[in-house]
């Protein structure tokens, strides 16, 4: 992109602008580093002390912290958001190559978009239905009769299984598996009969999915991520598991199979989420946390304990083995006259 | 699959009909949204409600619950079971075509039946042997001297080292990797010095293992996975680790080296299994447990608190700090004629 | 490799023989299984009971061990280290075949030393440059602008985003993506705005890294991995982290973004440590455990309890729950003439 006036930024964005119009920025930096020529941000307080001394041509703030900045100001109600829009606009995706690489498999009945770019070594499955401007990254593999909506780019070795069905402006990042078969056994005389997956996986709009993250085909019904889900890497999704508009999930966490979460939920890393559940709407889930019932109220739960020196952790989990016994003891002292021979019931 | 009649399907899994041996079915559907012509199964009791007004044309139940069954009944004395067996017999994978694709590459010596089906861009390394009716789907790695049973699948984007061994009737799952070094370093003055791992992956009959779990090769002898395992998604098996036939484990759950896990047991989703343990036939162990010490006994084992709302908890969290010393002050509380002065020892 | 003499062995790597220099071995074995014509190595105090009968030609083990080995010993200061370096030495990796494959795709502007191998169906993007002696393994796709080091091998099916720079002598396993966009979201009225990822990854000499294993591009800045680090599978590691040299991070870890830890560390499976930190160098985090403070101090830090028996553990959760209770009831109990009647307050 070429470099551009902070007063087209502005304009563009609905911003305020305390400073130079015709000043020119070609690209983003970070507050502390940024030079001549960039656009910072300010949103986080502790980055406050970073402003004086700023190298940045402008910074995005609010109108609060705009008083204190020594260089352009383009003032915003989230900083944040207005930066990452112009973020994007200055530093867009590569474009994409429309066109099937010779080197990609494409299956008999495919459609595929004529502004869609199918990447080297890509393959199509047959029946598929591959929108306009869909990047089918290097390595990927589209099942047959998936169907990908406009404007989504599936980085790089994504997997989709057959009839697999993405939303518009979606972004899958590599290594990513969408359909493969949820975790179906049923326990028999002599060990285990699979169930077979029957159901497929339905995706909204404006859902990005991270790296190697992986979402289970329903057994017999659909798994669904509705509009708007962000999903880090490395997450596990069972069958069957309905995951609310714009949720927040990230890395490593696990959703067990036939699990609702609701819209606007934040699941912190690692979490664990037990099967046929229901979160509601508005639920935050701390790090590392397991839930193992429903949660039928918006809230932040958690279940953690942060690490201390092992030595100290050691005791605490000797104490924990103790803890029965000590409440005994404790309603043994509680008892009138009864407490001078506790220890010799 | 054409349809098919309840006496064809009573006879054939072995079950008792009570209903019309000539109605005719085509498919599977859930109890509660199950329409004219399909089949649906009810084992789980909270269903039990839905079967009063299920649209189905059939129900595979037990005994028990037969007589309250308002349509066509197929008792079974394990519904779930015999559901899955009906389910797969009602909807086949898809037929495989056998041959190897024009764009996967096979390196010198390999032995491919012919009826394997060897997909597009997959790669399959010198000296493999590929069995009868194995795929190895698109975008698979086959390594040297791999060897694939007959009637396994590769689904997409697996990758197998050289020398890994699968048995029959096996399903990996995409992004699988099985046979990658194990995490073998030893300690040295400047750093870590790599231990090279120099052992195999013995894979047995019937085991299932789910898109983006890896297993790694043993670091001299073999890491072995016996008969009929089943693994659901992302789980990490460490180098010269046994699983014993039968046992299932959920996803996200890690496995250290040289573990040994017996036969027929369940380890629950993002368990973490610590290093060279032994862990007894039967044994099943709750989600996000950590087991450190080996278990020699058949049970049920857990380590994880559920979640609980935020504030409570970061309560219990501080008082886990003072928890030692709660244990002194009940103890002085407890020694006759001490009490009074507790807090001023 | 051709058999060597231990006289061979000892010269190269600087041990003690006691014993016939002439004898000769061709591999490496467990000291319990070892057979004639084998070298194993003794470092585990619990392997000492092996030594005795053990059928090794040699082993490989300290001073203090080395009057109780009936068999050729090789006396080292570090048995496993030096073990290391000897198997390293007895078994070499399959040698690279020099070359772009005729299935490998090579995009604009690369350079790919002659004395490199590109594999089958290896996809390297526009002006990315591959140093002397690499190996990009089959199915790897390597972004536009990446950088690989000399000696280093991608395994099979590993990503590189566009710039990701690597080191010399790094080993990648299979399913490994490195500059995936980092987790970035702004929370907005309408759901979540993408905070583009603009920054790249940096890492550096003899870092090795698990399958499956995802490290995130910066936001603006680098993510950064500093010589000799040490990942195993599966782990996750988030934008603008930083690894000190020579830390070894086991299975399924977690690192939220922008945390940065010290040199020689070891970080525990299936750990999570929240963004934003900072850990000192030296620090050992216990397996499973949560990290949500900076650690400021070398030592040891543990977070997670051992699992037991589920009816037992029950019972501890549910004391967890009257904890805060407890330590009221202790605290009236302790005021002196009021305990009697600490049931009605």
């Amino acid at each position: 992109m070429e470099d551009v006036t902070l007063g087209q930024i502005a304009a563009r964005f609905g911003l305020v602008l305390r400073g130079d119009p015709a000043a020119r920025v070609k690209g983003v930096a970070e507050i502390e580093s940024a030079q001549a020529g960039s656009i910072a941000f300010l949103a986080d307080p502790r980055h406050r002390r970073y402003l004086a001394s700023t190298g940045a041509t402008a910074v995005v703030l609010d109108a609060k912290t705009a008083a204190d900045c020594p260089v352009n100001a383009l003032i915003a109600d989230n900083p944040r958001a207005s930066y990452a829009r112009i973020a994007a606009w200055l530093h867009p995706e590569p474009a994409l190559v429309p066109g099937v690489h010779p080197s990609a498999v494409v299956g008999a009945g495919a459609r595929i978009a004529a502004s869609a770019e199918i990447a080297a070594t890509a393959v199509i499955g047959a029946g598929a239905v591959i929108g306009e401007r869909v990047l089918v990254g290097p390595g990927s593999v589209v099942g047959a009769g998936a169907r990908i909506g406009a404007d989504t780019r599936l980085a790089a070795r994504v997997t989709l299984y057959r009839q697999v069905q993405l939303g518009a402006r979606c972004l899958l990042h590599a290594g990513v598996v969408i359909g493969a078969d949820g975790f179906g056994i049923a326990q028999d005389r002599d060990g285990w009969v699979k169930v077979p997956q029957l159901g497929g996986v339905l995706i909204g709009d404006d859902v990005e999915i991270g790296a190697n993250t992986t979402i289970d085909r329903g057994a017999i019904g659909d798994t669904v991520i509705e509009d708007g889900v962000k999903l880090d890497n490395q997450i596990q999704i069972g069958h069957n598991v309905r995951i609310g508009a714009h949720t927040a999930i990230a890395g490593c966490a696990g959703i067990s199979g036939s699990t609702t979460i609701g819209k606007r939920c934040m699941i912190g890393g690692q979490v664990g989420i037990a099967g046929h559940l229901e979160i509601a709407d508005d639920v935050v889930v701390l790090g590392q946390s397991m839930v193992s019932r429903s949660i039928p109220k918006a809230g932040v739960y958690a279940a953690a304990v942060p690490a201390s020196e092992a030595g100290a952790w050691r005791r605490v989990v000797g104490r924990l083995r103790q803890l029965d016994e000590l409440f005994n003891r404790v309603r043994r002292l509680e008892r009138p006259g009864d407490h001078k021979d506790a220890k010799t019931p």
